[in-house]
C-alpha cells in the first residue's frame, strides 16, 4: 500500500531575478522590485513529499530522520544564508526564480533519491507565494 | 515542463445558510447556526492555485503581482467587506456555502484567466474547514 | 510563585461598525468598509491569560478545562454565529470595535473569575489586526 | 459537481516504534529515539478531505458538523490522551508508526462514510513530519 | 539599551499527571484524561526570551546560534522524546504539568545565563493551551 | 482605559552581518554564515503595538487603516525587497541585526506618532528567531 509522507526544511537566501538577455529597462518592467541589482531575500519553506510502500518491517516509507539529513546535506548546506545568484551554480545560467529553485530542488533530491519512490517539492518563497513541482510526485 | 504556482488572497464578508425552498424550521434543522437571519461572518482565506508550462524567457508560470491583483480586483474588491447574500450578484439565488463560495470564485477567475493555464481554488470558511473546488485545477 | 496561563479560543460573528450620533456620510468617511450596512465578519481568536499562584497540590494555576468550558458558556455560546450589533445586549449601545469587544469579554470573564487571579484578554480580528485589554493582567 | 471537503481535528497521544521481531538493538538503531520503551507523545492533527457530489438543496457535500462530530466519536475519543500501543486495538499488532495510524484513521472513517464519497487522510505527528493516505481519496 | 531576544524550540514528550498523595478516584476526577496512566504526549513548543543589553560591537543581545544550541543541550537533548515522568529527574518528585515544565526550564536556563541577562520562558502544551513563567523576564 | 491595538506587516530584503571595525577571519568566526559577503536574506514580519485610550467616539485607539498605511510608507516602501546594508541609509554605519532593525523601525515611527500613543515593535527574522524593543511601549 503506497502512502506519502512529508518533510518541511527551510532556508533563507539572497535572490535577484534578472534575465540577461533583456536591457536593464525591460528587466525592470518585468521584474519589477524583484530585479534589484543589490538582491533582497526570503525565508524560503520547503516541504518534500516522498510516496512508496510501507516497508513491510518498519511499517516506514522512509526514514524520516534520513530523509530530514538529506535534505539538510544536499539542500540547506549548499542554499542556507547563500547567494543563489552568486554561490549555487545550478543559477550560473538560470533564473533563481521559485520555480526554478523548486525544479532544481528536485532535481538534485531525484539523483539521490531510490527510484522506487516518487518526489514531489512544494516551495514558498514567502507565506502567500509558492510553486510546486511535478504536478504529481514523479 | 508543468509548474504549479498559488497565490493566497483573503476577504471578511458575513452571510447565512438558508433554503428558500424549505420552512424556517427545516432552515434551522439543517443549516443549525449558520441559518441565523441576522447573519454572521468569517475571515475567508483563498488559496489560487494555477498550473501551467514556465515562460521561456522569464521562467514564470505567471506574474504573481499580475495574479495578486487579478484576484484584489476580481474577489477581494468585490467580497471583502461585503455581506455575500445581500450584496454579492451570484448569491442572488445560490446558498453562499463554502462550497458554493469557492466554486463562483473558480468561475470567476476561469473566465478572467488565459485557458492554457488550468486553476483550482482552495477556499478556508475557518482554519479547520475548507473546500477545494475542481478535483483537479481545470 | 505566579504562573501565567493561556487559552485560545474562537468563534464567528458578523459585526458593523457605525456611530448613531453622526450623519451616515461621516460613518463612511470614519468607519469606511466596515460601515456596511448589511454588516460584515470575522473568526475572531480570543487568547484569555490568567495569573495566579500554582494550586499546592496540583500544581495548575487554573484547571485549563475549567477555563475552557468558562469561556464557551460566557463567550463562545452567546457571541458564536451572532450578529454582535443585534444578538449581543452588550453591544446595544456600544460600537463593537475590536477593542470594544476585548473589554467586554475581558468584563464578562472578570465577574466569573476568582478576584485572587489576575486576567487579561488579547482578541484578533484578522490575523494582522488584534488588540489587547487590560495592558497587565488585572 | 464533486468538491472537496476537509475537516481538521487533533489528539494528544503516548506511542512507540517497537518490531517485536527484532531485538532491542536492531529495534534501537533503526528507531533511535522513538523506540523509547517509556514512550514519548505527539500533539497529532488530522486532516480528513471527504470528496463528493454537493446535495442539490443544501449545497453541501457532507454537513461538516456532522463530520466533526464523526472524527470525535471514532477517532478522538477513541485516541486522545491515549497510549496507542497499550489502549488503541488496532495497534495491538500494528506498530503505531505515522503512516500506520494514518491508514487505521482512514479505515475506520471509510468504514462509517457513505461509499458515494471518497476519502483521504493526512496526519501531522509535528508541524514538519506528516504523512497522507490513500495518494488519491477513495 | 535593552533588547528582548526569542528563540523558539521544541520537544516531544510523554507524561501523565498524577498527584501521589492522593487516592486513584480523586486523581481521575481531577486530573481527568491526564491522569491516565499509560501516559499521553504532546509537541511541546518552547519560546526563550532573554533581555539584556546590546553588545556594542555586535549589536546582539546574545548570539542566537549559542542560545539555539544551550536549548539543544540543556533542554531538547534532555526532554525530547522523553517520558517526563520517568526519565527526567526533575519530576521525580514534581508533577510535569505544563506550569511546573515551564518552571524547570526556566531554572535549568536561568542556572546558565549570564546573570546580567533576564529571562522568561514560555511553554506551549499544545497551540491552545500554554504558560508563561515567570510573569516578567528575570 | 487604555487598550493595546497590533498590527502585522512584512518585508523581504537582503542584509549581511559585519563589523568593519573587524578583520575578516573575526567577523566570520562571530558571524558565521550570517556574514556572507554576497548577502542572504529573510521574509521579516513585523508587529507593531500601540497603546493609548479609545477615542471616544470611534471607540479605536487608531484608525488600524490608517497605521497599516503609515507602516507601509515608513517601512515597508523603503525597507521590502532592498538590500538592508546597501539601500537603507539608517544601516550605512549601524549592524542591520535583527536589534538594531527593530530599533530602527521604532524610532522611525515613533517620529510619524502622536505622543500621546506608546509604541512597541517585535521584529521576527525567522519563525524562530524574533526580537522586540523597547521592553515596554514607550
Amino acid at each position: 500500500m503506497k502512502v506519502a509522507v512529508f518533510r518541511k526544511a527551510h532556508f533563507n537566501a539572497a535572490h535577484r531575478l534578472h534575465q540577461p538577455l533583456w536591457t536593464d529597462e525591460k528587466n525592470k518592467e518585468v521584474f519589477g522590485l524583484c530585479n534589484n541589482p543589490h538582491f533582497h531575500g526570503h525565508n524560503y519553506e520547503l516541504i518534500v513529499k516522498v510516496v512508496g510502500e510501507q516497508d513491510p518491517q518498519t511499517s516506514m516509507v522512509v526514514d524520516l530522520g534520513w530523509l530530514k539529513n538529506l535534505i539538510k546535506v544536499e539542500i540547506e548546506d549548499r542554499f542556507d544564508h547563500k547567494n543563489l545568484n552568486i554561490e549555487v551554480p545550478e543559477f550560473d545560467n538560470l533564473i533563481p526564480s521559485a520555480e526554478n529553485i523548486c525544479i532544481v530542488i528536485w532535481q538534485i533530491l531525484r539523483a539521490k533519491l531510490d527510484p522506487k519512490f516518487a518526489l514531489q517539492v512544494r516551495l514558498y518563497e514567502t507565506p502567500r507565494n509558492y510553486v510546486e513541482f511535478p504536478l504529481e510526485a514523479e
